[in-house]
Formats: structure tokens, sequence, C-alpha cells
């Protein structure tokens, strides 16, 4: 449709959805409100989200900080890798990303390393897109925010809220009673400090993420039921519809991957995203974050082209190694042998009279990964948190002991399905939206279960007592959380327009007939059908219609007296 | 009870309630995460503060980011006024709040400057409580997290969500047709830099808030009709327990003040809080933040004493003119007159042809202002964001108008009550944790609506198909939306006491009388009953259980056959 991003976003502004934040102080680019419509309708998104991936899946949910302490993100190669090239422009001072305005003139200038981008521009006579000015060589930009701690110990915000999963294995594998899969979700905020956002909602330097990390046994092959049909795009350029149970089988995905497919394609149907407008897009070797080994992108078909709402990335065992060589934790699992093996192995006694004045402080942490090693032979060196330090040969005796091995330990792998709230609730804004024929009116088709806002009451005139036979029943609906509001100006037929445009599934009127047979109209906003109903059965008539129990035909209606 | 902060603490941490954020690491101070059980749990807790709060009163709720630009914090006297006085031990290195270390020494350390705080350390002669060393001298230390956008704009992580809703205040006033009171909710996370925290989940560096700004007319008294008992402690030492209505008439609180309290405590009811064990306490003037005129704080009785969970302050104009005097635009709403009045004025027509080359980049705000004002006569002094300029007099005309005045704008007044998330779940493990008289099981009496898992459903024996027809019923609970979990290990009574640690209302257990007639039996947790039910009845019956629709004593037992 044409235009209808700025119909979106005028939509947005108008009533509530969402704005540009910090709008008095001149804003604030890459940040976003969400109004009072918006707040809610991300909201429902979340709790359907929780609905149908934890509380279905027997998921666990964490909630952990945002803030988190450098050295997790040296671990998990934020701190070195998470970072974008840019340029300035020597007039007009204006920044950009160099992959960005190199994207029109070369194929996947992302993997281009500093020197190659600026051999890039050079050769394609890149300058300056707002001044046509003279840019300078792109410099490393590091797109985590930065803060301190008390006095000054040195976090970041999370770019993703996976970290605050991975150095919560341990806790999280003994809730799960040492099980896997073991499925982490987490839902909260994250930050990338982009160098230069003009994207709008699809673009945000802080933005709402669901996340899962799957933990997974690598050598277990699950089967799984249901199935439906995807459409897929290899990294090889293959475009195909096909089940995903035959996906399978011809070993373009594997078991947890087509799962997690599966479930999003039914996810969004119910939040009302038309799943005929998506695909599974593989990314290319050389588009993967670096702590993945393949990623699929869900994206959505929306006015600006196709664009990622959700990534599922097989991140393998990259995280759980790095924080259990950074940490003095070992993030293993246990897997059980089917058949008791014996061994003999060395290990290693820690003595702490002479490690402890060797290495003072680290002592206890250096002693502790000992006693988790095996003995190899030869010079003992032992790292922790990227350092190494030689064990001297009178800091440890070595025992030798039998024993029963009845498994062993190993990383467990991780699938993650990841979420951008914001661009999906843009995405369903978008898919919503249409023009009733006759009208310049504007409708958000929206899932009653996403609706922000479910029942408008409006009385047919503010008089006679239809106004006060209106409030009781608004007064009803909301004690009984039935998110609604009440409208008393201009015609019905505006009053009807203004909820459409909000997406407003039902509209209540009170008229001169209620007064007689205590019935009102309920108007359904997709046929613009009216039924009436008795008050005293509209509370029940509604809540099952919201909750997609019975749907508008299946309303008996009230004999007029 | 004795000892119960301990006994929380360690079933917050075996069963994933919460637990300390980035222990692998070495943990981080005043940082939690909560766990599966814990982030469900404050889940249920917002739900029904948005059922409450927000949707029963027809609240608009917003959500802002919690990434803020410098000048709004300086505009909201945050920057300058957001300090505490810290002091350093000159031998362990160990940091404490200068006003902490001196508050069993003398009376209201907190409103005391840097010198009277270092006469006060003197004189009573204060050492490090950790090792006795010698004390700085206190210095001021900032509590906002402080980081950097883009390339380098300075901003700030918001100490409070209100400053969100504030900046706001125009785009809501337009949305709630310019009528107040309007009342604009906002639930999210908030940081502080706070010295040195050692009170687990009671003081957070990265807290959850649930926040309400009410901007009324002074000039307008409400009358509300809800009232209940209130326990009362004024600032001048009164602890009285008085119904609402009657401390309204008594002129100890004013209309907004006690319509809250009420809710306040239906809501704290409704969630598990023992009200008997509240009290409001009237803040003294030294104790009152810089923008408050007026402050009750919700206490409720703990193990550590009587902790705050709430507060409701009465922030009058100070923050929109605050905004208004900072920001180009006139945060004020609009009340209309009775009677139109008629009234001379002069009004100011700024010459953009002197004020450009004079005033360059501020000259717009500057003639923008200006147009906003009404001439008095003599020199035209102009300030925005916090600086003067002087217009010379060839910089505008001065034009006499007869305006019809149909009414005037105003700086609405604020009522503002915000709650602090962790610390009422923290209250509500306390209020519902007890102990088994005939056992040393813990129970957690929690709310149905509150309780994170709903049901627990146990096959008496993991064989016969009893673990069968159990994982039937739990895969249907999980369906519908009800968080459930499958137990197999240990004897039926280990099953039901960790079911009750963690709060499960119910629990379903099938055996092999289920395999003949179809029934299964479900387990009140708080009198330990149990009662049979046919399988088909048994997702209803749950629903209205959790719900609150029916109580266990309503349920129509099966015949057994």
């Amino acid at each position: 449709m044409k235009g209808i991003k700025s119909k979106i976003y005028d939509i947005a502004k108008r009533r509530g959805v969402f704005w540009k934040s910090y709008e008095i102080y001149g804003g604030l680019g890459g940040f976003y409100d969400y109004g009072p419509i918006g707040s809610l309708m991300k909201k429902n998104i979340l709790d359907l989200w929780i609905k149908n991936f934890v509380i279905r899946d027997g998921l666990l949910m964490i909630d952990s900080p945002a803030i988190g302490p450098e050295i997790m993100y040296r671990a998990s190669g934020h701190e070195e890798k998470f970072t974008d090239y840019m340029v300035k422009c020597k007039s007009c001072g204006h920044v950009f990303r160099a992959d960005e305005i190199l994207k029109e003139s070369i194929e996947n200038p992302e993997s281009l390393n500093r020197e190659e981008l600026w051999k890039a521009m050079k050769r394609n006579n890149i300058r300056c897109p707002d001044c046509g000015g003279e840019l300078t060589k792109p410099e490393k930009f590091h797109l985590m925010f930065a803060t301190r701690i008390g006095l000054g110990k040195d976090a970041f915000l999370r770019p993703e809220t996976a970290q605050g999963i991975f150095v919560n294995f341990q806790n999280l594998y003994r809730l799960n009673r040492e099980k896997l899969p073991m499925g982490i979700a987490q839902i909260g905020k994250a930050y990338r400090n982009e160098i230069s956002p003009r994207q709008g909602l699809l673009r945000l330097r802080e933005f709402n993420m669901a996340e899962i990390e799957l933990f997974i046994d690598p050598e277990e092959n699950p089967k799984f039921e249901e199935d439906t049909y995807l459409f897929l795009l290899t990294s090889d350029g293959k475009n195909m519809k096909i089940k995903a149970s035959e996906a399978v089988k011809l070993e373009i995905l594997d078991e947890y991957v087509s799962y997690y497919m599966v479930r999003i394609i039914k996810f969004l149907k119910e939040i009302g995203i038309d799943v005929e407008r998506t695909r599974f897009r593989q990314h290319a070797k050389e588009e993967l974050a670096h702590y993945s080994k393949e990623t699929w992108d869900c994206e959505v078909l929306l006015s600006q082209g196709w664009i990622e709402i959700i990534g599922i990335s097989k991140r393998e065992d990259y995280d759980l190694k790095r924080h259990s060589e950074y940490s003095p934790y070992d993030l293993r699992a246990f897997r059980r042998y089917h058949e008791e093996k014996k061994l003999k192995i060395r290990k290693l006694r820690p003595k702490m009279e002479i490690l402890g004045p060797r290495f003072k402080g680290m002592a206890m942490k250096i002693a502790r990964k000992m006693e988790s090693m095996e003995y190899e032979g030869g010079e003992l060196i032992v790292e922790i948190e990227g350092e190494k330090y030689k064990i001297p040969e009178d800091g440890y005796d070595i025992v030798e002991e039998e024993i029963v091995m009845n498994g062993e330990r190993f990383f467990p792998h991780v699938i993650e399905p990841s979420f951008g709230i914001d661009r999906i609730l843009y995405a369903i804004l978008e898919h919503s939206y249409y023009e009733r024929e006759d009208s310049e009116y504007k409708v958000l088709k929206l899932n009653p279960k996403i609706a922000p806002v479910k029942v408008g009451v409006f009385p047919l005139m503010a008089k006679n007592s239809l106004d006060k036979v209106a409030k009781d029943i608004l007064r009803n609906l909301r004690e009984n959380g039935i998110n609604s509001y009440y409208d008393e100006s201009g015609s019905i037929g505006r009053r009807y327009a203004r909820a459409d445009e909000i997406g407003v599934p039902f509209c209540i009127t009170t008229d001169y007939q209620t007064l007689n047979d205590n019935t009102v109209t309920i108007r359904d906003r997709d046929t613009t059908n009216q039924k009436r109903v008795k008050i005293e059965k509209l509370l029940k008539t509604l809540k099952n219609l919201i909750n997609s129990e019975i749907s508008f035909g299946d309303i008996n209606e009230e004999k007029i007296s």
C-alpha cells in the first residue's frame, strides 16, 4: 500500500501508539516512547509470547539486569567484536556507518575490515550522503553503552539479554534437575549505541527483546510432531515453500530450528502478522555474528522491504565455553552413560601454603580450577580470565585415582530464537492497516487479544440517562479488567471511526431502546455489523469475543420486545 | 518470626525466586536476578497493578526509555541534587554513605550538608565500620548512572520513570482531550548508583518501579466514595488508626492522597500483604526529596523493621514548571472560565531580521518564547534552558490586543504514587511464609493470582500409564496458559512439600482410581485437603480456583463409583 509507513506514523503520533522520545528537548535519535495504545499493545504481544513459548513448553523465564560487568562482555566477545565502522563528514559533521553508505555500491560491505572499507570508499568515490562533503577514513566504533558502577567499576548496558542467561547456566541447570533440553527465556530492554539510527521504530538504541536460549545435548535427536509450511531462502540463494518436516528430511534445517520456525509461524498468525508475507532467510557466512555458526532470520515484508523481526541462531557451545574460560566455574552439563566405564586419572591437590604467598588474591581461584582439572603431565598452566598462571612443581601433589565413570561432562549447544518486539509491533500495525472502501477512515484490524483497547462505550446522546447507563457499563467492564473507554463526543459514526483507527474490536452503544428493554448494541469493527445484547449478558459475551472463544456471528441476538 | 530473612533468601536461591547477579564473576553489589519463580511472580504483581490502577481507573500507560538526555535531568533538578555524601576508609578502602554511618549517633543525618556531616563524624569519633580505620571527609557522590549516546552526547539512566511522563505532558494532555484529572502510569526499570548497597533485594542499583503521575487542577476538590481504615504516622509523631474519609475531614490528608491510600490498601490485600502490618508515614520536612512538598511512605513491617514499599508524593507543579523553563515549550493546562472575561494585553511580535543575526542558533527558540509572552513593560529578558537573553528594543513590536478570555493556562499539580516492585515482592514472601506445625516443611501461602506456578501434576507412580495420564493433563493445562509442572520423583509427600515451598496453590495427582473412573485428586495447599474431580472438569475448576471465582470448599466432589 502506497505511503503506508507515513500513515502508520501519523496514526501512531496522533493516537498515542508511539512517538519520538524527548521531543521537547529536540529529540534523541534512536529512542521512541510507547504511548497509551502502544504500551498496552506491547504488553499484549509479550503476554502471548509468554503463553506460547514459556508456559506452553514449560520453559524457565528469568529476569537479569541490563547493566553487566565488563568482564562478562570481555568473555562473551562483545567488548572486542561488537563494533561497527563509522565515517564522519569533514564538512557537515554528520556520521554514518561505513557499510551503510557502501551498500548500494558493493555487495556485503559488512564483511569488510577497515582498510577494505576505505579502499571501497575511494574506489567508488563515496561522499557524504547529506552534503556531498569529504568523508574521514573509517574508525571502529563500539556499540555497547558504557557506564560505571559505584566508584568506577566498568560496566556495559546489555546488547542482548542472552548473556544474563549464560552466566546463570549452573543455577538454571540445577533448577531444571540437570535435564536437557532446557529452555530459558528472558524478556527485557537491550541497548545498542547505533552510530546513526534513521529507521524509526526499526532501529532503536534502546529496544525490547524476548529471547530463548535452548540448551541441548548435541548427541540427542528429537522428533517433533507439529508441522507447517515455511518460506525459506537459503544462503545459496534457493527460494522455496516447503513443509518444515520436509526441510528436515532434506537436511536444510535441523529439528530444533525447524521446531522453532513452526512455533514462530503459529505465534505470528495469532498476533496478526500475515504469514504469507514472511520468510526465513539463512545468513551468508560473512554475515554471521561472532558467536553464531548458523542463523536464520524470520523476515516480514513491510513497505520498507523485507525486515528481520526474529533471528534463530545456532550459538553452539561458544558462550558457555567462553564463560568457563573467563570465570573459575565449569559451565558444562552431564551426560549419563548407558554403561559404566572404569578409568584411572591423575588429579591435582593444590598446596595452599605454596600457592597462597605466590599468587595472593588469585590463589583461591587458581586452586579451585586446579581441583577441577585432570593432570595430563608436563608443565602445569592454569588459565583464569584470559590470564595464564604457571604453577610451580611444589605447588601441588598428583594423586592417582581409579574412577568409575557413569557419564561425562560436556558443553551443551545452544539454539537461540531472538524476537525484536518493537519490529514485531510495527509489523502488526502495517499488516493490520486498511482503509474502508467508502471513506477516508482508517482501520487497524488488530486481533482482539492484541488490541490494547477492547471496548468503546458510547451513549447515543449524552442525556436522558443514556450516558449514565453507558458509564455504568464502562465501570463494570473496567472492574473486570477489560480495558475500555467512554466517548460521547461527535456523531456515532465519528466515534466508530475513531475507535477503528486504534483497532478497538467492539463498541457498545446505549440508545433509547436500552431504557425499555435493557439491551445495547455491540458493533463489530471488522464487519461493522451490530447486534443487540442484554446488559446482564454483556460482560460474558465480550470476554468470550476477546478470548476468541466465540465469533461475532455466534452471538444470539436478543429478540426486540 | 526468627531468622525469616535468611530462610526466605535460602528458598529464593535454592528454588529460583531470586539470587545475586553475576555470581560466576564474583557478584556485583546491588544487582539481583529473578529466577523462574521470581520473574513470573513479578509479572503477576505487575499484571494486578495494571488491572487495579490503570484499567480500573482508565489511566493512560506509557513506556519511555531508561536512557535520557542530560538536559532533562538538569531541568528536573536531579543532576544537581540527586547526590549522597560518601566517605572512604583510608585503611581498607571500603566506602560508605556518610549519613548511614552516622544514623546511630545523631538524628536525621540525611539533612546535613558536607561540613555538618564532617563535624558530626569528628564529634562522635566515627571510624570505619569494617576495620576501624580512619575515614575521609565526606565527598558528594552522584547517584545517576552516566553514559554517552552516539559520539558523546551526555545522558543518564533514569533514577525514576517519572521524568519520561513529565516531558510528554503535552502529548498526553492532548490524548486525554485536555481533561484533568489525568492519570499517567509507567512501569519499568530505574537505576541508582548507590554508594554501597548492602540490603539485598531492598536496595538495588537496578530496580523495578511502577509509577503514577496524577495531574490535577489544584482548584478542584474531588469526592471519593471508597473508604477503609488506615494506619497513619504523621510527621509530628502522631500514630492513629483512622478511616480515610475521617482523615480528610480532619485535614490530615487531602482527597487525592487519601484516595490512593485506600486503593493501595485494597491492592496490597489482593496481592497478599498483611495490611495490619502496614502504615503510612509522613515525611519530616528535611526528609523530603527536592521535588516534593509532602510525602507519605507506605511502610510494611518486615523482619528488618518498617520498610518503605510505596511513596505518595505531592510534587505539585515543580516538574512541569522546570521543564517549561528549560525547554521551549509551555507545559500548562487550560482551565475554562464559567463566564468569559475581556482583557487588553500587550503582545510581542519578534523581528527575525534583528534577532536572527544577534542570537543565531537560539533566535527561533527566543522568538517562539516571545510570542507566548505578555509584555509587561521595561527591559525584556527571555529565559531559555536556564540562560537569560536580553532582547534589544528594536527586536520586537508591541501590539495591543483586546482578547476575550474564556479560560486561563495554569500548571497542573501532581500527585505521585510510586511503587517499589522488588520490595513489594520481597514483602509478599515474608508475609506469606510459614512452617507447618508438624514438620520442617516450609510454605509460601501465595494468593493463586500471584503464585508463579499454579499447578503441580504428579502421578502416584511413574508407571501403569499413571504418568501418561498426568502428562496429558499437564499438556492441556499448559496449552490453556496455566503455568504448571510435572514431578514424578520421590514420595507424594515430598512432592507436595516441594510445591508448598514455592507457593503452588493446587496439586493434581493421578492414581489407580484414575484409570477406573477418570477422576484425579486436587490437593489444596493451605488446608492440605483433597477432593476428587473428573478430568474433563479439571481445567474449568482450576481456572475458577486460580481467579478466586470459587474457593476450594465450593468444589463438588465426584461420587466414588
